[in-house]
């Protein structure tokens, strides 16, 4: 949608951050208008995603140490593939370049090996010079953005690559302010940055990038949502299978039987999803350009059990489709919570009490050192820990008369009666549980762009081309324009004092009086203001203005008096311009 | 304030980030109550700041390249003064080491050698292991988190300083979305980062923080702020000359008579800082613990005219006064326009159209190449542009037969007929103008610290001790707790019903039905609610409700009809408690 990136530009929507510089790929500005409109979006997620949940949101930092990362996970495998150019030094994100000379979908998830096969098999070629890059080694390049916390080099930080590390590190804090009962939902919405290889169409794939995201703490034995409240939504999904079939396409049908049918596995990605499709509705995606993509198993990170993509066609007219992702909603098990645990040695549970005491068999041992020592040695410690393990593990291992365990790859053979081996009853009041995770991950830069791209229209009125952005009331960053027909005798004041008015009741308001009222309209239509006022003789007199709408362009007088009321009702749905 | 800290960690306001890692330094996660706080603050920022001065705001990213802070200066002396410790290895800023061995107010201002020379003097040692740091040198330190973008690091960035360059590198198209014209103001509220060698004091000195800055462009010979609305406000401000004086104190006076007496030069200044005072009280900063300090001339930096800080004394009861910055407003001048126009090479002025065109007279040359190119080789073209340069500065030089010129350090000399020098009237419509900028600079985490501090409070209730946070309902994170006085018998119905109706009128709510009704007070207290409705049995045959008022803890009994009303009037301050 070059079109639509040039209004954003020249509208104030966004633009290339630094262009007096050259502008460095990858980082955008949102302009006045883009930062409204990106602001009531955050706000509706907010109050959607958090509030209405009844959810708490927290404000983490956007440096973190090695350590996080270490634990979960990217330090390790946050990779995209790097090939570059020996002739002309560009870098190329390898799957990429497969993907363009070829139809495999997702080459992203094939080893490196095969994407190294696949350019010397399709001869690929430097997009910047020409240059056969057969020859070039594939690599991994690590995404995350590295720095240094205070001197020297000895403290290595990363820009997160994602919110949600902010809120598993320090889950045992945030347990407590939710009085340690599940289930419970904390959300955050903030910058995450990925250092992309080849950044490339407007916001959609950029260096920086704002995420919205719920981590759902629950236990799965215990805990399951609602469904009646989204059980009759119908969504476009788009099973796995249908993705592998040349012809298969999205099947739309509801949340409620896609369940029944086992389409959607897990029911809170169900009512996620579901919560989802109503939102994105209201933010102005076209649902005709809408769809749940399942991901593919081998796609599915190791740690997920199941996961869908939201995903939209951000195409223009007449051109291919083009899906990009909006939303991820996977169900990632205990892997957060139990890797900050093993990696921090700190306690990543919360104590789930047993409606009643419970009575259980625990085995234990207690060994004798003073057999252990003088026969094992240096190994005595490690072999009755491992003896201890091994109770509660295989309590008839201690059956016989003696029994082995393993110590660094050496067998140690201890007589039972040295080892204080006992089954005893004791009475549990509840146990230590590690929470489940269900994390419904929102790009807020890539909902804006397919609200824009959705919203973007042109039509003709009065013989008179016209660009138009069919804005959502509740996300246009203006919602009403107030003109006077002229600056003379007295319409500026008037529409100056209206517009006031209008502010005071909560509008965000633009105020134009330069140029033609039609030259005026149309800067808003452009802009995507669904409403505008206008100031005339005949306000002055009986007390009366014009209220135009957009899409239609129609317009209607009505007294000053009744103009919050209607522009109120406009705005929460409860009045339509057509019945006025 | 440890127990304010203590309380902050326990309740959810704030908490060192990764404490199962054991917390990296100067990182802070804001908690439900803490992120709702902060956001309450940014909101009524942007209100008054944005909104109210008619400005826009842009979201601009956190990550920059290096081109930009070498036009800006971080560069180059974004520094703090380092100094190891030869034995622990531990690194701590020496200008805060002579601050605390000494009563030097500002030694950050002093030159390297010169706080050596105060270590060697003073004795001053290492305060993690106590070993003498007087051979040790002192050091340079650039505060600026360094990161690379894209693969290899032949493109180094940075993260900003400041939300400030955001706004001023796309000046040549912000100006473009205010039509060109003086003056207008661009804001932006997000995060800045500071590598500081010593973090301390809580959200007070952080590594990453969040900012709110406004930058008003205008020209001084044109432009001037209407100072009526602020002409009264009354405001406590430290001379820089009281500061000089061991008995000087700062002064209460209005801004108007601030202006008259000369002592706020900047109507500009005078204009944001009476903005300010009235802001910062309605945030709950206790006024009696808060001043407008002038910078001495030497701690000005280089660039700016004047600059004053609101700062605040969040110390505790009993204990030594304690003054943080929490902003700062300067008269940068054309400092930052002009340098990025010069790095660069891009115009960042606006085009001033004349009231009417004017004539005037331009000095040009035009040399005859002919006789200059053979006179004078490979330095001709050289020796042209510096005879078009003189002929603009100084026209008296063309007066003789013949002038000089001086290119890399040689003189040449050309007779004037060669030169084509000429003077002619032009008619010009108007000029390229570099805007001067105002800014105030907030800090929003050390806002919500020094609001935390004044609203700390421990009194007696019943002959019980409390501890209440004193918040304005404008920033406390809940507005109203709903508490049903048991959850049986239909209380608990009644109660949910009553917290949805208030969510749905747009207030924050907590429902708790847990514990004695008393201790359920407390806690609100504790966070800083301002009011309490409790549903009992007369509720439910009368219905009607108690409110109860956290200062006071006065309780009153109205009808559930009544509730909406007055908790609006009471919120907006149209009603107050003791008159119900």
């Amino acid at each position: 949608m070059k079109r639509l990136v040039e209004l954003a530009k020249r509208r104030g929507y966004f633009f290339q951050t630094g262009e007096p510089y050259g502008a460095v790929a990858g980082f955008y500005t949102y302009g006045p208008h883009g930062a409204a409109l990106k602001a009531n979006l955050e706000e509706a997620w907010r109050e959607r995603w958090s509030v209405m949940e009844g959810h708490t949101e927290i404000d983490a930092p956007t440096v973190m140490p090695e350590a996080v990362f270490q634990a979960s996970g990217h330090l390790d495998t946050f990779d995209d593939m790097l090939v570059e150019c020996a002739a002309c030094g560009e870098s190329h994100r390898a799957d990429h370049l497969i993907e363009d000379e070829t139809d495999l979908e997702e080459p992203e998830s094939l080893p490196i090996a095969k994407i190294e096969a696949l350019i010397r098999e399709h001869d690929v070629r430097c997009p910047t010079c020409g240059t056969a890059l057969a020859d070039q080694p594939v690599e991994d390049f690590n995404l995350m953005f590295e720095t240094n916390i205070g001197p020297g080099s000895s403290n290595p930080g990363y820009l997160r690559p994602e919110t949600a590390q902010g809120i598993f590190v320090d889950f045992p804090r945030l347990k407590e302010y939710a009085r340690g009962e599940l289930p419970f939902g904390v959300t955050q919405i903030g910058r995450a940055y990925r250092n992309e290889i080849s950044p490339r169409n407007a916001v959609v794939r950029t260096r920086e990038f704002t995420q919205a995201e719920l981590e759902l703490f629950f236990d799965p034995e215990e805990h399951a949502p609602d469904l009646s409240s989204i059980r009759d939504v119908e969504a476009p999904l788009y099973r796995a299978v249908d993705q592998l079939d040349e012809d298969g396409t999205p099947v739309d049908m509801t949340i409620g039987e896609a369940v029944e049918a086992g389409i959607i596995a897990d029911d809170w990605i169900a009512y996620y999803l579901g919560i989802a499709a109503e939102w994105y509705e209201a933010m102005g995606v076209d649902m005709d350009r809408f769809r749940f993509r399942q991901h593919q198993s081998g796609e599915l990170a190791h740690y997920a059990s199941e996961c869908w993509d939201a995903e939209s066609d951000v195409s223009g007219p007449e051109e291919d489709p083009e899906w990009i992702e909006l939303a991820g909603f996977a169900n990632r098990g205990t892997y957060d919570l139990g890797n900050h645990e093993a990696h921090s040695g700190e306690p990543f549970t919360v104590f789930q009490e047993y409606d009643e005491p419970k009575t259980v068999e625990r085995a234990t041992v207690d060994p004798d050192m003073s057999e252990l020592g003088p026969e094992f040695g240096s190994a005595a410690a490690d072999v009755a820990e491992a003896l201890a393990d091994l109770a509660e593990r295989d309590r008839s291992a201690f059956e016989g008369e003696s029994v082995a365990v393993e110590v660094d790859g050496d067998s140690y053979t201890v007589p039972v009666e040295h080892t204080g081996f006992e089954v005893a009853e004791t009475t549990e009041a509840g146990r230590h549980f590690t929470p489940h995770v269900i994390e419904p991950s929102f790009g807020i830069d890539r909902t804006i762009y397919t609200v824009l791209v959705h919203a973007y229209d042109e039509d003709e009125i009065d013989g008179e081309e016209r660009t138009v952005l069919r804005l959502p009331p509740e996300v246009a960053p203006t919602f009403v324009g107030v003109f006077p027909l002229m600056d003379k005798d007295g319409l500026g004041e008037r529409a100056t004092e209206i517009a006031a008015a209008l502010r005071e009741a909560g509008f965000s308001v633009t105020y134009d009086d330069s140029g033609a009222i039609g030259r005026r309209y149309r800067r808003q239509d452009e802009i995507g203001t669904p409403f505008c006022v206008t100031v005339d003789y005949e306000s002055l007199e009986e007390d009366t203005v014009t209220l135009r709408e957009r899409d239609s362009t129609e317009q209607i007088r009505l007294s000053i008096d009744e103009l919050v009321p209607t522009l109120s009702g406009l705005r929460d749905g409860t009045r339509s311009f057509e019945q006025l």
